[in-house]
C-alpha cells in the first residue's frame, strides 16, 4: 500500500508552524509497513486543494489529510474531498449532539458556524474526536482509502493512534512491518564510511542501507521490511555484523542514541569519576554531559579557564608553558587535564584548549586547531584536531571529539 | 511570483528528521513577497523526483529544492532536475578545486566519490557552500526560475539568506516588501503579554501584530506590507512605540536577537569583565555566553561546581552553610557569586544553583528550584526561581534568568 499524507494550513506555507503531524503520521505507517512516498503541504484554498487531491489519487492508495476541518470559512478540506468525490454532504445528528455537548461540558453555546463540522460526505465511516470538535473521516472508493483528520496535533494523534492506524492494519492484507535501525558514527567522514561499505549500500534492498548525513555527524539507517518484527530484526542483525566488522571502532551508537548519553551512561554503569577543565568550547562539554540524569554521581566539576590568568590561578599552569607553548598548545591541553584530575581526585580529567574563531588565529595555529586531553592514572593522551566551520560548529566538534576520547579510553575498562 | 518548496530525502518520509528547512525557506520567501503555493518531500527515488518536479513546473514560476545534493549514490536531486530539463552535466574545475581545499583544510584527503558534487548543469550559476561541500544551483529555464539546495540546514541556511533572497529580491518585478519586525521577550508570559496588548493585537491589519510561542520564550512579529522598506518601518515604527510604553521593561530585543548576544554585546560595550559560578545548570550559562566572539574581553572564567566538594574547594563556600542551607539555597547562591567574583577579580559575578531533576527533589526543595545571584562592587542580589519542564528546560530558562539578571543591572549603568 503506497500512500501521501497532505497537510493543508496557509500558516504552514508561511513558515509560521511546525509540520508535526506529517511526522507522527509517516513514523506511524512506517511502522506497519506502508510506504508513505509523499508529503504535501497545500494552503486553505479550495482550487489547490483540489488539484493536489486529484494528483494524490492518481498516484497513492491511501491519502491522508490533516488540517481544515474546523469551523471557519477558510476550513475547506472536507467540503473539497466531497466535491472531487461527487459526494454529498449531509448532517449526521450524532456528531451534531457530540459537538453540542463539548460546548455544553466547557459551559458555553455552540457557535452556529460549528454546526458544519457536523457535515460527512456520504457513505463515509466517522473517528470521534476526544479532545476537539471536528470529526475524523474515513471514505473508501475503489480500492483507494481517503482518511481527514483535524489538524491540531492534540486532536489528531489520538485519533490515529485509536482508530487509524488500527483500521488500516486490517485492511493491510500483508502483515508487513518495516523496522529501522539507525546506527551512529563519529571520527569517520560520510564518504569514507561509504567507500568502506560501498558494496552493502548497493547491493541491499532488504534491508536498505543508506547513510544520513546530520551536522557534523554521520549516521547509516538500515531499514528492513518484513512479517514480523522478529523477521525484520533477523533481516538487519547479519547486516550490522558486517558493518561493525568493517568500522565498528567509529560506532557509538546501536540505537540512535546521541554521544553524551551513550558516555553518560558509560561512566555511570562503570563508576568511574571525570572532572573537565574547558577553554575553547567555554563550558559546552560539561554542559552536555550535565544533560544526563544522575550524572552528578561522577561528574564532580568543571572549570572553564578562559583567560590566561584564570589558566595559572586555578589549573596551576606553569607561567613556562603558557609563555614558550602559548594556550593553545598540547603542552598547555595535558597540563589543564592532568591539573583538574588532581585537583578534583577523580579517576578522569579532560581538557580542551583551541581556537574556536572568528577572531584569533595565525598562519600556525588557525582557527579550529584544538588540543584535547585524557589525563587517567595510566598517563595523559593528547590528540590534535583541526575542525572547520563557524565558532558554534567547532565548539560542537571539539565537545563531541572530547566524549570520543572518553568513550574510546571506557571500552577498555 | 509562485513558488513551491520542494524536499528530497528517505528520511523525511520516514518521519525521522523535521523538515526544517521548507519553514526556513518558506519564511524567508514570505518575507520578500512571494506567495509559496505548495511543499512537497519526496524520497531519494529518481522517478518519484522527477514526476513532482515535473508537476512543479507546470504550476510554479520559482522551484527550491533541497537536500540530495551529497556526495552519496542516493543523493540524485541534480541528476534528476538536469535530465528532465534536458541539461548536461559537466565538472566546474573551480568547485572541484573548492572542494579539494576543504578537506585539505581538515588535513583529510578528497574521497573519490566527492567528485561528483562538482558537475554542474549547463547554464547554471553555481552558489558557494561555505560550510559543506556541495554547492548550490541556479537554474534559468524560459520564465522559470529552479534553485537547489544542500539538506543540512547550517549549510543551506547561510546560501539561502547570503545569496538566493539577494537574488530573488533583484528578479521580483514589483516592489511590495514584507517587512517583520520581532520582539523578543523575557521575564512575562504570554498570555499576560497578550493581555496588555490585546487591542492591539485585535485591531491591526497593517502592520500585523502577533505573538509566536517559541521554546520558553515569548515573541511577537511585527509585519508590514509597503512599496519600500522604508514605508513599511514608518507602518511598523509607532506601533513598537506603543508596545514599547506599556511592556517595554520585559522586551530584550527589537531585532530577534538571543538573549546571550544581547547580554554579550553589553558586556563588551561596557567594558564590564564577568565570572560564572554554575552548578545545576552545568555550564550552559557559560556556554551561552562564550557563542558570542569577542567575549574572551570580558569573560574571564567559569566554575561548574557540581559536588559539594568542590564547592568548598574552589568557591570556598562555608561549610556550615552546606549543613545549614544546603547545596540550593539563596545563602549558596550568595556565597558562591561574592566568591567567584573575589576570586577571578571580576566586576561581576554570577552564581546559579538549584535542582534540575528529575531526581534530587523534596516537599521544600522541589525540582524546578532554583537561586541566582548576581554580585557586583555595589552588593549582591539574589533571587528565587521556581521553573516548571524537564531536566533541559530548567537549566534553559535558568541560564536565561541569569542573563535577564546581568541585563537588567548593565542597563542602569
Amino acid at each position: 500500500m503506497n500512500s501521501e499524507i497532505i497537510s493543508v494550513g496557509t500558516e504552514l506555507l508561511l513558515g509560521q508552524i511546525n509540520n508535526i503531524n506529517t511526522r507522527i503520521i509517516s513514523q506511524k505507517l512506517s511502522e506497519i509497513g506502508i510506504n508513505v512516498f509523499f508529503h504535501t503541504s497545500v494552503g486553505d484554498n479550495r482550487e489547490r486543494i483540489s488539484s493536489i487531491f486529484k494528483i494524490a489519487l492518481e498516484r497513492s492508495d491511501l491519502i491522508i489529510f490533516t488540517g481544515g476541518l474546523g469551523p471557519t470559512l477558510d476550513d475547506l478540506t472536507k467540503e473539497t474531498v466531497a466535491e472531487v468525490l461527487g459526494l454529498e454532504l449531509n448532517y449526521d445528528e450524532n456528531i451534531l449532539n457530540r459537538i453540542q455537548a463539548f460546548f455544553k461540558g466547557m459551559h458555553r453555546e455552540m457557535p452556529e458556524n460549528n454546526k458544519k463540522q457536523a457535515l460527512v460526505p456520504e457513505g463515509a465511516i466517522t473517528i470521534q474526536n476526544e479532545n476537539g470538535t471536528a470529526p475524523g473521516i474515513i471514505l473508501q472508493t475503489g480500492e483507494k482509502i481517503i482518511i481527514l483528520l483535524p489538524g491540531p496535533p492534540n486532536e489528531m494523534e489520538p485519533m490515529l493512534n485509536k482508530f487509524v492506524i488500527p483500521f488500516l492494519r486490517k485492511r493491510l492484507n500483508n502483515n508487513e512491518v518495516i523496522k529501522s535501525k539507525i546506527l551512529r558514527f563519529i571520527g569517520i567522514g560520510e564518504s569514507f564510511l561509504e567507500q568502506k561499505i560501498l558494496d552493502i549500500l548497493r547491493k541491499q534492498t532488504n534491508p536498505t542501507v543508506a547513510p544520513l548525513a546530520k551536522q557534523g555527524e554521520v549516521t547509516l539507517r538500515i531499514t528492513a521490511k518484513a512479517k514480523s518484527e522478529k523477521d525484520a530484526n533477523e533481516l538487519i542483525e547479519p547486516i550490522i555484523q558486517t558493518i561493525k566488522e568493517r568500522v565498528g571502532e567509529y560506532i557509538y551508537s546501536y540505537d540512535n542514541e546521541p554521544l553524551e548519553v551513550v558516555v553518560g551512561r558509560m561512566l555511570i554503569e562503570r563508576r568511574r569519576t571525570i572532572s573537565i577543565a574547558e577553554s575553547c568550547t567555554g563550558g559546552y562539554l560539561s554542559h552536555l554531559l550535565t544533560n544526563i540524569p544522575g550524572i552528578s554521581a561522577v561528574f564532580d566539576r568543571g572549570i572553564i579557564s578562559y583567560s590566561n590568568k584564570s589558566k595559572i590561578e586555578i589549573l596551576n599552569v606553569p607561567v613556562e608553558i603558557l609563555k614558550q607553548k602559548g594556550a593553545v598548545s598540547q603542552e598547555m591541553a595535558i597540563s589543564m587535564a592532568s591539573w583538574i584530575r588532581k585537583l578534583s581526585g577523580t579517576d578522569l580529567g579532560v581538557a580542551i584548549t583551541g581556537i574556536a574563531g572568528p577572531d584569533g588565529g595565525a598562519p600556525l595555529k588557525p582557527v579550529g586547531l584544538v588540543f584535547i586531553t585524557l589525563s587517567t592514572d595510566s598517563g595523559d593522551l593528547c590528540e590534535e584536531y583541526l575542525f572547520s566551520g563557524n565558532r558554534e560548529a567547532i565548539k560542537r566538534r571539539s565537545a563531541l571529539a572530547a566524549l570520543d576520547l572518553i568513550r574510546r579510553h571506557l571500552k577498555t575498562i
